[in-house]
């Protein structure tokens, strides 16, 4: 953002929210001016939730979830299928899965995926813990709900041959064309995929 | 955003973010994480950073900037030219033209425009204010900076009618062809405007 003149502080807040994902300097902007016109309405609230999410938000101590609680409240939830464990990569796929799906499971956040480019070791990601539980807790099946990249399926390989020696069911997301896709905008790899796990009619 | 199991202190983080200009609720859940994330570095100062916005951000007195200071730094500013007064609808648009331009001058910042659908009447703006200020400061020259919609030209009108009785120039920016912008994907208004308004070569 080319510097002007105007207070520092000002700036500094524009600056910080620049970083956030999704804004840039021009909604930063944007995003300040509403929040100092709407002091008590708008940025009082703000500033309480994010000192509440400061001190109180914290990772699950069982599954990596983010809640203001030591265990989250998916896990405490009794009404859910405990036999049932989803492995993602991160809060994020968590929150896509549970926002967008029925399924009654409890989850397993990895931290990441296994990426040697960029240095992310087995011993980077909670891959014991993940065991430790299919080990301890009475789990059917692990639903491994990892992204269709590169690493992300071979984070899948890995964690296959890993849970390969307990009693427990190891399934992964299905490929193919997404749901309300056009054949016409698809790339290759998909269209590919799809053809070969076709279903019978 | 459709309701889901996560933390209530969460949400409501997330459902405050949404709320900014810019932001919906992907870009909020993703802005939440990425805060959560980088607990240290990216939320606490940005948790300071709204305390002291909150706390210490006001309307400069004179001109209607923002600013921690009671008098803001550009009407403190010793260098600038005061006897040259740019009018501008909001401190977005001052912004917008301190980061733009290179023009020595001051502010006077009307808080809106007169608008009779949305019930904003001259006494709504700090209209006394700006005939107070030509009144009594030095000035040479007021520039009318607002916008090019309807309500905007017809408080340049209003506000050219109040200040014909001093001995000040008034201004108003030029209309045309925005530079870089091509003919063809003009709106016919601003296409007869600069037609109007050409100039001799």
């Amino acid at each position: 953002m080319p510097a002007f003149n105007i207070g520092k502080d000002i700036q500094q807040l524009i600056q910080l929210l620049s970083k956030l994902p999704g804004l840039g300097p021009r909604s930063a902007r944007r995003a300040v001016l509403h929040l100092i016109k709407g002091k008590e309405q708008t940025l009082f609230p703000l500033i309480k939730a994010m000192e509440n999410a400061y001190q109180n938000v914290k990772s699950c101590s069982r599954c990596g979830n983010l809640d203001t609680s030591e265990i989250c409240s998916i896990c405490q939830d009794s009404n859910r299928d405990t036999k049932l464990l989803i492995v993602v990569e991160n809060v994020g796929d968590l929150w896509a899965l549970e926002r967008s799906t029925n399924i009654s499971a409890i989850y397993h956040v990895l931290g990441g995926c296994l990426s040697p480019l960029d240095g992310v070791r087995p011993e980077d990601l909670k891959i014991d813990d993940l065991i430790r539980r299919v080990e301890t807790e009475n789990i059917d099946e692990v639903i491994l709900a990892l992204n269709a990249t590169i690493e992300g399926q071979t984070t899948s390989h890995y964690l296959t041959e890993k849970l390969e020696r307990f009693s427990v069911k190891i399934s992964k997301l299905a490929h193919g064309v997404p749901v309300g896709g056009e054949l016409d905008y698809l790339d290759s790899n998909t269209l590919t995929t799809a053809l070969q796990a076709r279903t019978l009619l």
